[in-house]
């Protein structure tokens, strides 16, 4: 952010690097020798998440969640020169510029990379959208893709837990298939916005390793095969050989040179290396320098990923997916996550947050969540006498069911905003203890936590999550974990180090240790992780099936 | 509330009932003919209920529900005055007083009736107070008196559904035996404080023939034995002997001549009739012309009582109990009851109203109760994805089990403020028909139901009921059903009336079949119902006891 204390700083070469959140890109300049930051910028979408209506004013049914494509372009016009400008470096220090995307995000586009919903006479059609990660209205579509997958013994299911979700690309393509088939003909490729953002830079579409194999089944250089696609419907036989498939661009290669368009866009000179698009998660473990097995990486926003590698390959029941190479070349990349984190806190500060509370918090210049977690780290451990279940948005792992919904259980009439939203805050530490048993359990050793993203600036949760895991808990040291690990992913790709490791080794931040789990409360909240575990099995396992009871109660209600 | 329009209602007999309610009292003036309600006046009490602390400061665990007996006083003081003042009669026409309030409240007295907590020395002492119906903190105790009952056979127990509840005069007092036994051993009388303030108006303490039965276990003439009582704690043995037993009154019988000191307070004349106290569910039936078996009145306020008389006794499992000659002489009086209902509606706007609703609400002139009303009210049935428990204040009816709590299950990003009090507007509706189908199912029809108190001025409310329980509702013809219905017993206690049947006829007032249940709607709820019905059972029978130990947890945080 500084650029007057060494002067150097400006003779030196630098990357930048774009990262592609949920509601704004933050564009960041990155010295390559040591990683510093030299100047960041953020830009949000225009459009955030369109989950109500299209912009036209088209209503969108429940669990939708869309994009328009040309917000992301904006955040290369916008954020990119502007955070060039803050750093203070020429544009012909910048080597490299490198990209993670959240995933899996993907639209339908012609073969020049023509967005459908950018088409004369589409603007008013759904499907013809970007679909967000946190779309969950292909739940009943992933469900089959499961079963089916399940009956025929289908070799890739087991490197995702045994199941897939139906976040991912072929369940959300299979709904654009069967709801508008006109939408799914003229889609040309079935891109990953990772993938298309990298196409409109360099104008060259190279599908990146990490979302192909954790998005898109692709394992050991094969897809879901034609036959078993046919048997899903047989509309959707071609759906890899004409759609999807495409050369394969390994993690911090180059996938081609800034064209002019783009240059013009970024104030970029032209022709410097576009790297292979990437992930926001999995380009944030280098970035906190954990490359080694067993640190597993916890970025935490709106949603948790979790990314840790390893040198052993396990089929871990309900994980996300184990890829090779999926996170750093040699290793085994393993990927858990849970739906809903930051948003379920926001939620509850959207709808749970009192006029008083309000009040009080602007009298001590607090924002509503700072005023909370100060009331809320006042208590001891059950003093709220309340447990919830984290799954407002669904749960990816390890029950990997969007059609799951939150439970709140114990409250009384002296249940306060801040007793409801520590048990919030607790209840994904929960989730994250699952997850943490689940890859224990199945021979896959969790030794570390290294937390990134937006939440790390809550001392409460983060101690919360040392406690609940009794793990010591280390936190990267940037604010910006997935723009810097795409910078160094672009450092890596203009040949500034020989493997991303090495990057890592150089421009990786951590902090190691910053928060320790204290024995008592450890005890404490075994007690209330036991309450969290049985009724996690009871709403998630088919005990009792109210949440999808609900589900379709609300949908045919709302129809 | 009009006094110009028929002058003859200046020279005709009135009679004064009070209504001690859980935050005020109101009192209400007469007509003896036809029951007109000439004035009406309410006051709050001064410390409302003390429910963190003393008035001095000293601090009160959770679960506890205390008051002040000088407030009660206060209410003499200043709403009946007030109310004579507003209906425009002169105090010689009124020829009587009646009372009634809220039950189990019951406080620790000397042997003329001071309250303890008046005493020197014993303004910081909890046990010296009135505990209100809604204290909690005797869970422990209730089941250990359950738990014994049950063992040695006891029969009154059945009268009671199977369990006697933490509100009643034996666990309440029990705990003060055991938690502050010097408080214990200076009560000279444990008297309900509806028995307390017709002492304080007349001098003569008369123990009432309702509270008596269905809060102190009184059956054809016999309390739990000595022996019993000795077997639940040896000091507790002479419990009924030296501080509960008393001559009894029966409902609508005089109790005595108001006193020279009342006469002072009210402004009423020296030597009037004072009737029986009585309870303010109970005196609403006649108040709501509900004499009839299979009429059943719901008392919907912070909580909802159920009171219905029939020809036929039955042990229906989880009722409050059944009292021969309970509400009407002459009938079985049956009780039932729902621990929190206003008092969540209350709770929910209190700690979950946003501060954006909260200034719509106000922009468009609306309490917030309205303005959620609105919004929830567009909904169809099951559109919010929701359903909860409505046990925040416990389980009165049919687990009979305080130490219960609410769960709200569903919850998902898009959940909002409206969804939520819509859902508890409706667990509050299932909870009523639980009740319902608890008596039917042990052959005590309930054909209709008829709503008093102050949640009949929620449409949508009364709406839900009706469509929940497919049943026609009937509404009080009065906005204070039980001022009503105490003045009514007071009338017939000074002999303008032969019974209360008779006064019912002349001076109930109600509107049959005001909201008819929807078919649809009715389906369409079934299916929620059902829902609620599992997690009533699974949380509430024993299947999961999280909420205990929760509230375990919870008390050992605390402490």
């Amino acid at each position: 952010m500084n650029t007057a204390h060494d002067e150097r700083a400006n003779l030196e070469t630098c990357v930048v690097g774009v990262d592609f959140g949920t509601l704004s890109g933050r564009a960041v300049v990155v010295r390559v020798r040591d990683g510093a930051e030299l100047g960041t910028a953020e830009h949000p979408y225009a459009h955030a998440v369109l989950d109500r209506e299209l912009p036209d004013g088209t209503r969108l049914p429940p669990d939708w969640a869309l994009q328009v494509p040309g917000d992301y372009i904006d955040v290369l016009r916008h954020a990119v020169p502007q955070a060039l400008a803050r750093a203070g470096v020429r544009a012909d220090q910048v080597i490299g510029i490198g990209t993670d995307f959240t995933a899996c995000t993907v639209l339908p586009v012609l073969a020049d990379g023509t967005p459908l919903c950018e088409l004369p006479g589409l603007a008013g059609r759904p499907h013809a959208f970007v679909k967000l990660w946190r779309h969950h209205a292909a739940q009943g579509h992933a469900d089959r893709i499961n079963a089916l997958a399940a009956e025929r013994r289908e070799p890739w299911l087991a490197r995702y837990g045994g199941k897939i979700s139906s976040e991912w690309e072929f369940a959300k393509a299979l709904q654009v298939l069967e709801e508008d088939p006109e939408i799914y003909g003229r889609t040309e490729r079935w891109v990953e916005a990772a993938d298309w953002i990298v196409w409109r830079l360099c104008g060259t579409y190279v599908r990146n390793a990490c979302t192909a194999g954790y998005k898109g089944q692709l394992q050991e250089g094969a897809y879901p095969s034609r036959d078993y696609l046919a048997a899903l419907n047989p509309d959707f036989a071609g759906f890899v050989d004409d759609k999807l498939d495409q050369p394969i661009g390994e993690l911090g290669a180059s996938a081609g040179r800034l064209t002019a368009e783009a240059a013009a866009w970024t104030g970029l000179p032209e022709g410097i290396i576009v790297c292979v698009g990437n992930v926001d998660a999995h380009v944030t473990a280098p970035a906190a320098a954990a490359v080694e097995p067993g640190q597993m990486v916890a970025i935490m926003g709106t949603s948790t990923c979790h990314v840790m590698s390893s040198n052993r390959r396990a089929d871990v029941p309900g994980m996300c997916g184990v890829v090779d190479g999926g996170i750093l070349p040699g290793l085994w990349g393993y990927e858990a996550g849970q739906s809903g984190v930051g948003d379920i806190f926001a939620w509850f500060l959207r709808t749970g947050f009192p006029a008083d509370y309000a009040e009080r918090a602007e009298s001590l210049d607090q924002t509503p969540h700072e005023y909370l977690t100060d009331l809320a780290a006042r208590q001891k451990v059950g003093e709220h006498g309340l447990v919830a279940l984290d799954w407002h948005s669904g749960n990816r792992s390890v029950l990997v069911d969007h059609d799951l919904s939150g439970v709140l259980v114990g409250q009384t009439l002296s249940t306060r905003p801040e007793d409801v939203y520590r048990a919030l805050l607790e209840a994904t530490a929960f989730g994250t203890r699952t997850i943490i048993d689940a890859f224990e359990t199945s021979g896959v050793p969790v030794s570390e936590l290294v937390i990134a993203g937006g939440l790390t600036k809550n001392p409460l949760l983060m101690q919360i999550y040392a406690d609940v895991t009794r793990r010591p808990l280390g936190v990267i040291g940037s604010a910006q974990g997935p723009a810097l690990g795409a910078a160094m992913h672009a450092a890596v790709a203009a040949g500034a180090y020989p493997d991303i490791g090495a990057a890592a080794h150089s421009m990786g931040k951590v902090h190691r240790g910053v928060y320790q789990p204290d024995p008592e409360r450890a005890v404490a909240y075994d007690r209330l992780y036991a309450e969290y575990r049985l009724l996690h099995d009871y709403f998630g396992r088919g005990a009792n099936e109210v949440m999808h009871r609900l589900r379709r109660i609300r949908t045919e209600a709302s129809a």
